[in-house]
């Protein structure tokens, strides 16, 4: 979820009340928050051996059919971050309904070698 | 899904015709639905390891977003029952429409030891 | 994403534009699309060692709720062509809006043996 400091910078549909270019940086901010609980798990981010799958799912106005754009903020950050071990399989999905009327909600699973 | 003996207890929107109580039960029974499907698989849960993911889908009607208070019966119950096991990543997601009208549906990822 | 030649053969909500059989058609789409990723990917499907898990989102009009008649299509299929190696675990799910009005869209995760 992107909360910052506990809170969403924006609430809403994306095409309605919120636009792609928002929901874009909420996507990033979503990156930037799973990371951060990662590198709470692991210590550190250089255990992370390959980015494996991204699911995002935008909570849209009826019609709004851009979702992969809104994720490709998201993608483009990872693959700016991990290069390489940044490219990943990814779902765009668009739903009703998200918890807290958040406009974005992304999953990620991350491959990290924990020995490392 | 939720169903006992084929059959679903409650169908419907979450927040219209189900309650949050009503469908926190069915967040419950999924949970040991996916635990009868995994022993039945396994031989015994004794192999778990960890419960890494859940995934829940909460059938949501226009406007309700508390799809993690539903999920969270979920959550409490595996870590009722695995303990520091039943730690877990989730995504709560609301949707429009579920298979068979059901209020939630709730897909989980365990890690196991098939030799254990 | 069921897409031949880069575009869609159908578009729209399952229920109202789209029919089940169309839905079907799109569903099985999917699945040669996915393998057709992963065969890239791997070099050969040889090494498949197992479908794990399959995540159909179906872009529904409201009240459809047939989403697994949908999938089973994508998932005979998968079974046609691995046999045992192609029994998973399966969501389905029922969205309001899909990337590009696409009426199904399909994840897939594959177990492999990169060494085989």
């Amino acid at each position: 979820m992107p909360r910052v400091n506990g809170e969403l910078p924006y609430t809403g549909k994306v095409g309605a009340e919120v636009t792609i270019e928002q929901a874009r940086e909420l996507a990033e901010i979503c990156v930037l928050k799973g990371l951060s609980c990662l590198e709470a798990e692991l210590g550190s981010l250089d255990k992370v051996e390959q980015v494996l799958k991204v699911t995002g799912f935008v909570q849209s106005a009826p019609g709004f059919s851009q979702q992969p754009k809104v994720l490709d903020a998201a993608s483009e950050l990872l693959q700016a971050i991990f290069g390489e071990k940044g490219r990943h399989a990814r779902s765009a999905v668009g739903v009703a309904e998200l918890p807290g009327n958040t406009p974005v909600e992304i999953e990620f699973v991350f491959a990290v070698n924990a020995n490392k």
